[in-house]
C-alpha cells in the first residue's frame, strides 16, 4: 500500500540546503516536507569541513536564535598564505570588516534537525525519492520508498533536489543525472583526523615544493590537516610517521603538533555546474546543482545562497503567484555560482603543485602569491571572496 | 686592424633600456658606449607598441624635459574589459591615483636617441656584438664587427646586454643563449595598421565567444587593432572584408571606424625569463632578459624597471665600490619580473579562448571577469599591475 503525502514543498535531501529551506518556507508560512534516505544517525555523524562566511552565519542566527555557532563553533578572523617558507596573514576584518566561522557541518546539521523537530515539521529519515514526475504541471510528485520498503508518493506544488552530489531529482531537471559542465583535477586531498591540540589558531593553506597542505582545526582535541595527493592514493598506505614528515615538510617555519591519527581519507577534487538549474516545477540546490573543490571553503556557502534566492522565488510563486523569481532562478543562482568555481579554481591553481609542472608556470605561481599578498587590492579581492559575496536578489 | 674602444660601461643595444641606461648613467656621471647593430633609420622606423607605465614617463621627463611623450603620446585614463556584449570600464585615476601613456616605442627612441646624440656621448649604429669576455675579471670585452665590417673592441668595467630577445651577452651570463625558463602559448594576435581615425578613445580588451580582440590606438589618422589567431596563420590570407568582419564580430556593441589596411602582421606569443640575470661583470635587462606576452602591455615597462634598479647598482659599484646591490640585482629584478610574467600571463588567460577549452573554462572564465569588474578590490588589483608596480630598490 502507498502512502500518500501532500505538501506544498517536496524537499529531497536533509542537509543544509534542504534544511535551511525549509525553516525559511516555514518563516514565510510555506508547509514542507523534508525526506533523507539516511538515518538521523547518519547525517549527524557524517564529518564534513564547515567553514561558514558571515553571511551563512547570519542566516542561520536569524533562523535559529538557538544555535550553537556562536558558542561551539569559533570565528575566524583570518587565513595564512605561506609560501617560500614565509606566513601572510589575510587579515578579514581589517580588509572587509567580515569574518568566517569554522563550525563543522554535522554540527550545524544537528542544529537545524533539532529545530525542524521542535517545531513538529515534516522530517523523514530513510525515505529515499526514486522518481520525480509531473514537474511540467502544477502538482509534480517525488515516488519513494521508506526506510520499511514501503511505498510513498509525495503530492507537493514544487520539487526541490538538495539532495547532493549524486541527486535523483537532476534527472527530472537537467533531462539526465550527469548533464553538466565538468572539471577534473590531477590531483586530491589526503586528509586526517587526529587527536591534538590546535597547531595554529588559523587556517594555514601552504604552497611548497613539496605540493599543498592545509593545517586546519576542529575543535580544541581534533585536528584536521589535509596534504595534496595522487587521486589514486590508497589512505592506509602510509605510516603515521610518514604522514606527519609529508605534512611537516609542507608547511616549514611551523612545528605541527602531532597526535593519534583516527581517521584519514582521499578527497578527490572535482568541479561540476549542472546544465539546468530548474525546469518547470522542480530546481537543483547545493551539491545537487553544483561542486567545488575544497580550496576555497565554498561548498556549503554555496548551497545557502542557492536556498536564500530559491526561497525568496518560491515565496513569490507560492504565495503570490508571481513567477519572475522563479523564471530567473537559475540565472540569479548561476551567476554566483560561476564566480564561486573561478574562485575555488583559483585557490586551487594557486596554491597546489600539479604534476609535471613546468619551472615557468611554478615561478609564475610564486609571482602570483606575491602579487596578492602584497597589494591590498589583491589581499582584500581575495578575503572578498573568501568571506563571501552578497547575495542577489 | 681592430679598433679599441675604453669605455665604463659597454652597453649592447640601443633599444629603450639601453638607451635609458646609458642616459641614467651620464647622469651619475658614469661615461657608457652603446652600440645597436641596427642602423638609426631602422630604429627609427620599426613600429612597436608603447603603454607607458606611469613610472616609465616620469622617468622619461626625468632624463629628457624634451620629450615628446606629453604632446605626441596620448594619457589614457582607463581601458575596458568586454565580455558578454558589455563594457567595464577599468578607471585608473580613481582607483590608484595614477595612468598610462600611449607612446609608440619608436617615438621614444627617436627622443632617446636625439638626446644622446645632442649630448656628444657615444652611440654607434651598425656595430654588431660577436663575443662578450671576461666577464669574470674586472675588465669585460666586447668584440664585434661595425657596419664595413671592421673588427672593433670595447674594453669595459662592466657589459650590459640590452640587446633583445636574440640576446649576444646572454650567453656570456646565463651560459647558453636559450637558457631560461619558456612558456608557449596556442593563439597569436593578428594585428594590422590602418588608416582610420580611432574607433573607440582608450583599449577595448574584448572577450568574445569567437575569441579575443584588441582595439588600440596609434595616432589620430591611424590606428591599430589585433584579433587572436592560430599562431601559424598566414598574415596575407585574409582578405580586408574579412579582416573587418573578423573584428567586429569580436568587438560586438561598438562599430568599427574601417580604413585602409597597410600593415599586418601574425604576433606569437611567448613567456621567457633568463635563467640568470648577472654573472660577474656582465647583466641582462629588457628582452634580453625576459619576453611577456603582449596582453598586459609590460614589455618595455619591465625593460625600464630592470634599468632603473641595474643603473643604481652600477652606481654604486663604480662610483663606490661597493657590490651590493649588483649581487643583489637578478633577485631584486625577478621579483617584479616573475610578477609582471605572472599578470601578462593572467590577462592573456582571462581574456582568450583557447583552442579546445571546456565549456565549464569558458563559463569559468566569464565568472573570473565577473569577479574582477564587480569588485572594486578587483578593479584595484588590476590597475596597480597595469599602470605599474612601484619600482622596488
Amino acid at each position: 500500500m502507498t502512502t500518500r503525502i501532500r505538501t506544498r514543498v517536496a524537499i529531497v535531501g536533509a542537509g543544509p540546503a534542504g534544511l535551511i529551506l525549509s525553516h525559511l518556507l516555514a518563516d514565510a508560512g510555506i508547509e514542507s516536507v523534508v525526506i533523507d534516505q539516511r538515518s538521523r544517525a547518519e547525517i549527524e555523524t557524517t564529518i564534513r569541513a564547515g567553514i561558514l562566511e558571515q553571511g551563512t552565519v547570519d542566516l542561520l542566527t536569524a533562523i535559529d536564535p538557538g544555535t550553537r555557532v556562536h558558542t561551539v563553533g569559533q570565528r575566524h578572523d583570518g587565513i595564512e598564505l605561506r609560501f617560500q617558507g614565509e606566513g601572510h596573514r589575510i587579515d578579514f576584518p581589517g580588509l572587509v570588516g567580515r569574518s568566517v566561522w569554522l563550525y563543522p557541518q554535522h554540527e550545524a546539521l544537528k542544529d537545524l534537525l533539532a529545530l525542524r523537530l521542535s517545531q513538529g515539521q515534516d522530517l523523514r529519515f530513510g525515505a529515499t525519492a526514486v522518481r520525480v514526475e509531473g514537474v511540467d504541471t502544477a502538482t509534480p510528485q517525488v515516488s519513494g520508498t521508506d526506510a520499511d520498503g514501503a511505498e510513498f508518493v509525495i503530492d507537493a506544488e514544487f520539487v526541490v533536489g538538495a539532495d547532493g552530489s549524486r541527486s535523483v531529482v537532476r534527472q527530472a531537471v537537467a533531462g539526465s543525472s550527469r548533464d553538466g559542465h565538468f572539471r577534473e583535477y590531477p590531483f586530491a586531498w589526503f586528509g586526517i583526523l587526529c587527536e591534538a591540540p590546535p597547531s595554529a589558531h588559523e587556517l594555514i593553506y601552504s604552497n611548497s615544493d613539496d605540493g599543498f597542505a592545509l593545517i586546519s582545526q576542529r575543535s580544541p582535541e581534533v585536528q584536521r590537516m589535509y596534504f595534496q595527493c595522487d587521486p589514486d592514493a590508497d589512505p592506509n598506505a602510509l605510516s603515521e610517521a610518514e604522514i606527519w614528515e609529508t605534512l611537516q615538510r609542507r608547511v616549514p617555519g611551523t612545528t605541527l603538533t602531532e597526535g593519534r591519527i583516527f581517521q584519514r581519507d582521499v578527497l578527490r577534487f572535482r568541479s561540476f555546474v549542472a546544465h539546468e538549474l530548474r525546469h518547470g516545477r522542480a530546481a537543483l540546490v547545493g551539491d545537487a546543482a553544483h561542486t567545488v573543490p575544497p580550496t576555497g571553503a565554498k561548498g556549503m556557502n554555496l548551497a545557502v545562497a542557492d536556498v536564500i534566492i530559491l526561497a525568496r522565488a518560491l515565496e513569490a510563486l507560492l504565495v503570490r503567484n508571481d513567477e519572475r523569481l522563479i523564471d530567473a532562478y537559475a540565472e540569479t543562482a548561476l551567476r554566483r555560482i560561476w564566480k564561486a568555481q573561478h574562485f575555488s579554481w583559483w585557490m586551487t591553481s594557486m596554491l597546489h603543485v600539479a604534476p609535471g609542472t613546468s619551472d615557468f608556470d611554478r615561478l609564475r605561481q610564486i609571482g602570483e602569491l606575491r602579487s596578492v599578498v602584497e597589494s591590498e587590492a589583491g589581499r582584500t579581492f581575495l578575503a572578498e571572496a573568501y568571506t563571501g559575496w552578497p547575495v542577489e536578489s
